[in-house]
């Protein structure tokens, strides 16, 4: 885009093709202004040190990380540079950089797993860059395109491969993250960004096959995001001030937070996760419901894909709309809660057995329940996750 | 705190004082868990490559730095380290750190003048102390005595002290932050942080004695902050989001962000600081109005001092309160509007002319009322800042 700013459309159409050198070197310091990083430009320096895996048995998640990282520089002066995959390395900061002080720093989260033919599967990863894009917009970072990121990282992969567990109850954890790195303290678009990736082997959520049900702190001096906020990207500053709460769902005995919302209770999101209530509705009918994206919720791939699944299977209702505490309390008094869960990248589906709300307990039936809808989901996703069953949402490193 | 966990409260009185080294040994690991760190510990290393000092008559805000910086590192281990006050340099950060990725970071901004005396001041330091105390409380960072904080900062001006502009229309900015280095994944309490201050020359937001009035974008579909979140933290997580509906203001040909709250439109923050009207009210009387400390507002130092001058002056009434949109029209509609201007470190007053609200512009007749208060404001503030007026708000480097 950059690049292209002023320059006719007849030249922008040019300046896409690879047959014009003489042309793009005419036109000065535009040639330098790259609109995306490519992935056929990848510098590659190996670690001469590897570090010895962990015991995949025992892996907590987020304090391991592989040999290898992936970094691509940016500049309003330059454009984006070459992406690098390099030893993993401590990064060189300068301290006024717009990501420590104003929180430019939009990330993702994903997975590659591997199948029982030793191949490795990324999980719709296409989902991934496209709400990367769409956080990296909001906070006014550059574009790029989608694609060479995603083969960088498929690359990055692949040079840490014997990083990726050889379990089906354990994965390799990959998480971009794009942060400003302009190195001034005014609060404004930042003129330098640096995006980079860094991968870990990651245990299971649960123990394989089981279930540990969670409880939910549900406070409404609480709140996560708003509406006119950026509660639907991707950005550190939605989690930092997570962090204290979830620490006074633990001093009450709760596991999780269960984010409200409005005067009416809304429930939004648990945790770090999207949240699904399968219960009768008033007419007794079966429905799944999640809340809209109605720019508070985070629009989470799993939640996409266990929409998917359930719109695929036709069995029941499945419905985007708001639930409020009220409408839950009442379902439970007469018997209609079916299941409760969570869905996230870390344990696919989590399911919640108590609400703590205003001084009340609230017990949620989902164990006693199966929990037969959330296994269900656990199952199908996992066994595409893991190439066991062939999908197009899998695709291969 | 962390010392005193599980001491009885005997124990703990001692502790507090220096004579029972003995009793401190004899509690082992416990003593290396600093609860603060001690300005008395500060190891200093000069920069032996000092670099030019910018012209004062054209400093861009935040744009340059100081030669030293001052650092202290914290872990749940080992407590408070030492202070350090060492060349300007990048920082060394595990790319994993909890503040790059959760935004687990909380800022200050202060400022050191320079009298005609030559002496440097400080302006009501302990209040950003305190603040810089409750925004890391809500971030969970540790506490640290704000005495000490104060007076390395001290020590880092007075090493510093030939960048502090021989100016009254510039100064030095003071950046502490506080940082979470956490090198690892989970959303939790970091188990590493990194305090530092750096220290920069800025000129003036206006030319001496003169007001450049601004305009502002007054839009509801952005929401700064909201009740039940961190709003009144001066925490990174709440400026990142702001880029880019500034860049919106901008594009509509205003200058700042009006930033509303509720359906009613309250009128919260402009831009980066904090708003005031002074209006009559519809008694006929004249009244400074600015938003209460509901949880949305950043608890501004400067916002803080002009409430109290005028509390002192006690020629009209103050007023923490919340004023709607609709009220701030019918007032201007009414000609009851004298003038309205934004209060922070950077300007200490910045007079507002134009809104733009709902497609419709309205002009706001600061400019023709003198502004007879907000200028009285930066006088007298500005009085008592660069030391020609003597005052307990001031304190000496």
């Amino acid at each position: 885009m950059a690049a292209a700013m002023g320059v006719p459309r007849s030249f922008r159409r040019v300046l896409k093709g690879r047959t014009c050198d003489a042309l793009v070197s005419f036109l000065g310091p535009w040639r330098f202004l790259s609109t995306t990083f490519k992935a056929s430009d990848l510098q590659i320096e190996l670690n001469k040190h590897p570090k010895p895996k962990p015991d995949p048995g025992n892996l907590i998640f987020g304090k391991y990380f592989t040999d290898h990282m992936l970094t691509v520089e940016w500049s309003r002066e330059k454009g984006w540079g070459k992406p690098h995959i390099k030893p993993f390395q401590n990064l060189s900061l300068h301290p006024a950089s717009s990501a420590l002080h104003y929180s430019v720093e939009v990330f993702e989260g994903m997975k590659a797993f591997r199948g029982p033919d030793k191949r490795i599967w990324l999980f719709r990863p296409m989902l991934n860059m496209e709400r990367m894009i769409r956080s990296s917009q909001r906070f006014c970072l550059p574009a790029f395109n989608k694609s060479e990121l995603l083969e960088c990282i498929r690359q990055l992969i692949r040079i840490d491969q014997d990083w990726v567990p050889h379990s089906d109850a354990a994965s390799l954890y990959i998480r971009p993250i794009f942060i400003g790195t302009e190195p001034s303290l005014g609060v404004a678009r930042s003129s330098r960004a640096l995006l980079f990736v860094i991968l870990g082997p990651v245990g299971p959520y649960f123990a394989t096959g089981s279930f540990n049900p969670i409880s939910l702190l549900a406070d409404p001096r609480f709140v996560r995001a708003w509406i006119g906020g950026v509660g639907e990207s991707k950005a550190g500053g939605n989690y930092g001030p997570t962090i204290y709460v979830q620490d006074e769902a633990a001093q009450k005995g709760c596991q999780q937070v269960l984010w409200l919302y409005g005067d009416d209770h809304q429930i939004t999101e648990v945790g770090t996760m999207n949240i699904f209530v399968f219960w009768k509705d008033q007419k007794g009918d079966l429905e799944l419901i999640t809340p809209p994206l109605n720019g508070i919720i985070l629009p989470g791939v799993t939640r996409q894909s266990l929409l998917d699944l359930a719109r695929k299977w036709g069995e029941f209702k499945v419905s985007e709309k708001a639930i409020t505490m009220a409408e839950l309390i009442k379902a439970l008094e007469e018997n209609r809660v079916k299941e409760m869960f969570g869905s996230g990248t870390a344990c696919v589906v989590c399911p919640v057995n108590k609400i703590l709300y205003q001084d009340k307990n609230y017990h949620i039936p989902t164990m006693e329940n199966g929990p037969e809808i959330a296994k269900r989901f656990l199952k199908e996703l996992t066994d595409i996750q893991y190439g066991r069953v062939a999908s197009d949402w899998a695709q291969l490193v």
